[in-house]
C-alpha cells in the first residue's frame, strides 16, 4: 500500500496516550482467557484483573508508548493496525514490568502513595498479598508474550531481553535498598560511582533501553551494532533522567511537578546529595551528616542551606548543558546503515530535555 | 561404554543429599561471575551470594534430587558425572524457585521461623528487602538457564516450564491468599473443591511435575503422551502429598514432624477442616465457626475434640488406602513405549507412601 510505504516526506506523530490506552482491556481479557484452563475460584480470577488494572494503567505510560514511537520512525510510516497493536503490547510488556517493580519499591520504602492514591499494598484488603499480585504482573509478561509472539522470529530474544533486564533492574534496586535504607543514614556509603550504578541499573536499563531493543528485534533491526549504538546513547539518556528526577525533586516547583520532594528526609542516594558531598567542607559535612534522611522539617532546610551554599543548582545546570552537548554529538554520529536512525534518540532527547516536571 | 549401556540388572540407587548439595556451590560461583559483569557494589555482590547460600540450602532437597533420580531411572544406567551435573542443575533451578516462594511465602503469613532458624525477612538487617531478594531468587533460574542449558535442544522448552510452573503456582498462591487470610475466619469460604485448586496448583505442579517435565525434557523424552502421564500421575500424587501434610499437621507426632501443627491456629485451608465441615452437625460447625482460626489454645482443643467426634483421623487412613489403589493402579497402566518408565512414579510413590514426617 502507498501510504505504508517509506516516504521521504514522513512525518513522525507521537502516539497519544488515549490511543495507547486503547490496547490494554483486550490484553486484560487475554490473560484472564490464559487463566481460565486453569478453571480458578472466581474470586481470585476478579482479584488478578483488578490488579492489572489498578496497578499497570493509570501511568504517563511513556516508556509503553516509547515502543510504539520508536518503530513508527524506524519504519518511517505510520503504523498498520497490526503494528500498532504488537508494538503497543510490547510496550505494555514494558509497563507490566514497571508495575511489577512499583508495586514491590513501595512496600520496600513504605510508601503511602502512588499516582494521587494509596499504594497498592495500603489497600486494607490487599496488605501482603501485593507481594504476590506483583509476583503475578511479571508472569503476565511471559503470559502475553507467548500468546502473541511465539512464532515471531524474535520470539526467543525477547524472552532474554525482558530476563536480563529485570536482573538488572532486581541489582540496581538491591544496591539502592543497600546504600540508602530509611531507617539508618550513612553518607560514607553514597558515592558519584555507586550513584550511578544504581541509576544505571534501576531505571535506565528498564526505562530507557528496554522499548528501543524491543522494537528493534520486533522489526528484525536488533543487530549487534543497533543494540549498542541503542545502549551505548540510552543509557546515558536513563542518567540524565534520572539526575533530572533528583534535581526536580530539590529544586522543582510543587505545583508543577505535582508532589513535594522528599529525597532528602528519605536519605535517598540522590545526585544532589552526592554533588554536595562532593563539595563540601568539613563545617558543611557536619550539618548534613546530622540532617540529612531525618523526618523533621527543621533539618532538611538546613540541609537545602547547604545546597545553596555550594550552588548546587548552578552545578546542575552546568552538568546538563554538558550532557546535553556530548549525547547530541553521540546522536549525530549514529550508524543508519543497519536501519537504525537518529530521530529515534532525538525524539527521547526531546520529550526530557529541560523538562520541569 | 559398556557401564553406561542401559542393563535390566540396573539396580537404581536415589542420590543423597551430600552429593546433590556438592553442586550448589558451583551454581553460586556462576551466578557472581554473572553479576561482575555489571561490576556492582561488593556489598550487594556479597548479599546476593548470602541469599542464595541461606535460602536455598538447608531444606531436605526433595524436589531437586527427584530431578536426578528421575534422570538415572529413565535412563537404566548411573549418571555419568555431566549428566549428574546437569540434572542436579536442574534440581537446584527447582530449589531456586521453591526458594523464591517461600520467602515470600514466609512474609505474606508473618511466619516467625524457617527450616529452624528466623525467617529470612526476619533478620534484622533484611526485612523488607527480602522481597527483592526472593525476585532475585526467581531471576537467578533464568540465568543459569542460559548459561548451561542455553545450546541443549529443549532450552526453550525449559523456559516455558518454569514461566507455566511460576504462574500456576502463583494462581495458587492467590487463592489460598484469598481462602484463608489469618485475621478473617469465615469457613464458608473453604470447600474440598477450592482446597484441591488450591493444593495442586500451590504444591503439586512445581513440587511433583515440574522436576519429572524437566528430566523428560533433558533427555529429549518429553513427549506429548509422557508428559501426560506424568501430569495424571504426579498432580494426584502432589495432592495426596500435601493431604498427608494437612493430616500430619493436626495427627502427626511432634517429636516425629519436628513442629507443633499450627493450622487450625492459622485458619488454614487444610483436608482436615474440609473434611469436617463436610460431616459436621449443625452444632458441631457452630463450634467450628466459633473456634477454627483463633489463637487461643482452648479453641484449638475444641476443635480438634469436633475432629475426633467425626472421626477424620479414619476418614484419612479409608481416603489413604483407596487413594494409594487407585494410583497404583494408574501406574501399572503408564505406556513405557516412548520411554517413559512406571519406577519414575514408583519411586515417588515410595518415598511419601505412609510417611510419618
Ligand atoms: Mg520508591
Ligand atoms: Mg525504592
Ligand atoms: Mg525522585
Ligand atoms: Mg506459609
Ligand atoms: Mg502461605
Ligand atoms: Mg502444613
Amino acid at each position: 500500500m502507498a501510504s505504508k510505504a517509506p516516504r521521504s516526506d514522513f512525518e513522525f506523530k507521537p502516539v497519544s496516550l488515549k490511543e495507547f490506552e486503547t490496547v490494554f482491556p483486550q490484553l486484560v481479557d487475554d490473560l484472564a482467557q490464559h487463566c481460565k484452563q486453569y478453571a480458578p475460584p472466581e474470586d481470585a480470577l476478579k482479584w488478578y484483573k483488578d490488579s492489572l488494572n489498578h496497578n499497570t494503567m493509570g501511568g504517563k505510560c511513556n516508556r509503553g508508548m516509547s515502543v510504539v514511537d520508536t518503530t513508527s520512525i524506524l519504519l518511517q510510516r505510520s503504523l498498520s493496525k497490526r503494528e500498532f497493536f504488537h508494538s503497543a503490547t510490547l510496550g505494555w510488556l514494558t509497563e507490566l514490568l514497571q508495575a511489577f517493580f512499583l508495586v514491590s519499591d513501595d512496600m520496600m520504602d513504605s510508601s503511602q502513595t502512588r499516582r494521587g492514591q494509596p499504594c497498592w499494598y495500603k489497600f486494607p484488603k490487599v496488605g501482603m498479598i501485593a507481594i504476590n499480585d506483583s509476583f503475578m504482573l511479571e508472569s503476565s509478561i511471559y503470559v502475553l508474550l507467548r500468546q502473541h509472539f511465539n512464532t515471531h522470529p524474535s520470539y526467543a530474544s525477547f524472552l532474554e531481553v525482558f530476563h536480563t533486564t529485570t536482573f538488572q533492574t532486581e541489582i540496581g534496586q538491591l544496591c539502592d535498598l543497600l546504600t540508602a535504607p530509611e531507617d539508618h543514614v550513612d553518607l560514607n556509603q553514597f558515592s558519584p560511582k555507586k550513584h550511578s550504578f544504581i541509576v544505571i541499573y534501576k531505571t535506565a536499563y528498564y526505562s530507557f533501553y528496554l522499548p528501543v531493543a524491543l522494537s528493534l528485534h520486533y522489526l528484525s533491526l536488533a543487530t549487534p551494532q543497533n543494540l549498542k549504538q541503542a545502549q551505548d546513547i540510552l543509557i546515558p539518556l536513563g542518567e540524565y533522567f534520572q539526575i533530572q528526577d533528583d534535581y526536580l525533586d530539590a529544586y522543582g516547583a510543587p505545583e508543577t511537578i505535582g508532589k513535594v520532594g522528599t529525597d532528602i528526609m528519605d536519605n535517598k542516594c540522590s545526585w544532589v546529595i552526592n554533588q554536595a558531598l562532593e563539595r563540601a567542607s568539613p563545617t558543611q559535612r557536619e550539618v548534613l551528616d546530622e540532617c540529612y534522611g531525618r523526618k523533621d522539617a527543621e533539618k532538611e532546610a538546613r540541609v537545602k542551606a547547604v545546597f545553596r551554599e555550594l550552588e548546587i543548582e548552578k552545578a546542575y545546570l552546568e552538568y546538563e548543558d554538558e550532557f546535553v552537548r556530548k549525547i547530541r554529538d553521540m546522536i549525530a554520529k549514529v550508524d543508519e546503515s543497519e536501519g537504525l536512525r537518529k530521530e529515534v534518540f532525538e525524539s527521547f532527547l526531546k520529550k526530557i530535555y529541560r523538562r520541569s516536571k
